[in-house]
């Protein structure tokens, strides 16, 4: 990827270019826009110029799927989509981006929509989770330079055919951050229906408390690892081209809004946690296979297999059978634990194990943080903590700035509300 | 206008091109698309190269023009509409055309969708009702030839600055003939919610017959005056390029279709009728100046001051006043009876007329036919049957082949089923 040339321009110019990137929810209506043209209004007043990326109406992308599923032919599950899907799909932004412009028409700016063929974002054909290519600085640049607003299409790009292509669910994000990189902005605003990014979902803890600022490397991992906030594509994205995210709530009155959470380099966050945050995924499943001949190449074998079959895998853990040979468990996205378990009955003789197990009811909750880099013991205090708790690891995985354990299903809220006082994360003891 | 060069490489090329046109109610759900697969089957499985031209799904239109009325600043009612507003409504044909060609995949049939911009379908900037300046031969062509099915999202184009454009309402008609015009189609097949062209609307006589032939004057004239089955301009386009038409309905069973009624050129029928049809056009109103100053010019000055703005008039009569001057009346379409109302109020005392008078309550009745050129005596018949039943002709306006007269609504249906029996159109009289 040799991208978002344009940034080396932003020398010459004067203004601030700000990219303002609006979810679902926040469009969900035209009075909902509204509220979007106020939160843009803010930023145009104060001299900035603008662009806004912006996501379907809340629910459009689903009607839209379900449309192209009911009358197409099946997905080729582990090709590219259909190019059909993708030009019935991307409407949904279509129609938002020229609502949003209309809308701010309507409040006295000069605003206009564009749409991905027109911007251009430029893809890959990967259809249905397209990668952006490029995205030229002119017109775009030009455009907003002059005041006049650009609402873009989020999610969506043009492949080389001239096909439209779109970049998978929360592909939006991506456009805004690949938009800032692009165009050299100052920052790329993420507003959604939360105000900022917590340390664990205050969903599973009242204790739940707003970061100020995360790193991009942190931020990448909670993504992965169950935090919806932002698409870990994006965060990527950022992180390669140092592009200042923030998130922030859509739903504050729009002149006092909350600062929400800053998203930038590791260098540029003073006080460091040791954990930043507690990540529960609950979209995860165990394969064991028992007894599996203890000779090398088979381990290779199980997983060439599975790669082939397209399928992710994560938390391998090899042990030696008291029966005979090794036990291997392995763990990935519950949608992919029927066809691993097809593929693996299939090559039963082939691999030799006695026994398959596979099992749905497992979470794996995370701590993560980059202080782990410089402080040791964080393991050590998360395997205690959950102990005192009587909750049982089965798998582990570990990265330099995060830590993944396996358990039951039934733990997971437990775990999250264990590890969160037990890391100091808990309202009371920090600030905000 | 100097498009549609692409025609002239019909004679290369073995196997027929045909275009079929599907409105609103006939891509209404994805199970009447699999209908409208159907019957494009038919026509792909004899070999011929196809192109399908696709209205939104009915409704989808009506709830997008909404969307924007709420969202955008009021439409300047002279001017073009908002390019927004096209960005937004476009998007509905680009929908259909998605899920058709999905539809037509899964039935085994290679088939792609083409938007406005990428066939394209080049327009003026007139936004809102745009009018197609050309449609290259290619890249359309060459695809279709190769046996895949093109499906083309009707209504739409693409301005020269590369902005979404829309023909307004009923476009997609003219998309469809605008397509056979440019690709030397062989026919161009409207399918609609009726089964033709008939001698009157069949819910105002149980009487009326569908016609098999009717001319491109006569269906324009129709089109004008009420007959809702064909935009007119598609009418005038098919005229000019001698595109052969033919209006099906998509609601009959696709392997045994009824066969419509041909548009063609006057020549091709045979046995001409004297009197074809019979229309009635209720979107009428009246406005009556009475005693306007019997001097050069106020005519002009009153027809003047409403083309400025932008007030189609029609049946304007003027007659001797008893008090003084002249008394002159003339007709418009419902919708803008108050801006004419409110322009004529404030030039009152520079046209110097003693009293203004409007009327809703009017419609139109015409009977059209070529054979009026030929033959004498068709308005004495048509004044001596609405004499005979006691209705008051108020206003008559004539052209080589139809005479239209005003009349109070009340009698709107008995004129039509009068005049339809008059003229000998009644079912038992006729053929079919």
């Amino acid at each position: 990827m040799a991208p978002y040339l344009g940034a080396e321009k932003t020398a010459v110019r004067r203004m601030a270019r700000i990219v303002m990137k609006f979810g679902g929810t926040s469009v969900a209506d035209v009075d909902r826009m509204r509220r979007v043209a106020a939160f843009v209004k803010r930023e145009a007043d104060a001299g900035h110029s603008i662009v806004v990326a912006v996501s379907a109406m809340a629910g459009e992308t689903n009607r839209l799927v379900a449309l192209c599923a009911d009358a197409g032919p099946p997905d080729p599950a582990l090709d590219v989509r259909n190019v059909e899907y993708d030009t019935v799909v991307a409407s949904g932004e279509q129609v938002t981006s020229g609502l949003v412009a209309l809308t701010l028409q309507k409040m006295g700016y000069r605003a206009r929509s564009w749409q991905g063929w027109q911007a251009p974002v430029k893809t890959d054909s990967a259809h249905g989770k397209a990668r952006i290519l490029e995205i030229p600085d002119e017109p775009l640049g030009s455009a907003i330079d002059t005041g006049e607003i650009a609402v873009v299409a989020g999610f969506q790009g043009v492949a080389a055919d001239g096909r439209i292509s779109t970049l998978g669910r929360g592909g939006s994000d991506t456009t805004a951050v690949a938009l800032a990189a692009a165009l050299g902005a100052e920052r790329c605003d993420i507003y959604t229906d939360v105000d900022g990014v917590y340390t664990t979902d205050p969903r599973l803890s009242k204790q739940a408390r707003r970061l100020d600022k995360v790193s991009y490397e942190e931020m990448l991992e909670m993504a992965s690892l169950g935090a919806k906030v932002l698409q870990t594509r994006s965060v990527e994205l950022a992180m390669a081209y140092k592009v200042k995210l923030r998130v922030l709530s859509s739903f504050e009155p729009p002149d006092s809004p909350t600062p929400g959470t800053t998203i930038c380099d590791e260098d540029d966050i003073v006080e460091k946690q040791i954990v930043s945050a507690i990540t529960l995924s609950k979209d995860e499943a165990k394969i064991s296979l028992l007894s599996v001949p203890d000779e090398p190449g088979r381990a290779a074998m199980i997983f060439g297999l599975l790669a082939d079959a397209g399928i992710n895998i994560d938390m391998i853990v090899q042990s030696p059978s008291r029966q005979a040979g090794a036990n291997i468990s392995f763990t990935m996205a519950e949608s992919e634990l029927a066809r691993a378990v097809d593929s693996l009955t299939l090559a039963k003789d082939k691999i030799g194990y006695v026994q398959m197990q596979s099992d749905r009811n497992v979470v794996k909750v995370s701590v993560i943080g980059v202080g782990m880099r410089s402080h040791t013991g964080v393991a050590s205090t998360m395997f205690k903590a959950l102990g005192e708790k009587g909750i049982n690891i089965q798998n582990i995985s570990t990265s330099e700035i995060k830590i993944s354990v396996l358990i039951a299903s039934d733990y997971g809220e437990l775990a999250v509300r264990t590890l969160h006082q037990a890391y100091g994360l808990d309202r009371a003891q920090g600030a905000s």
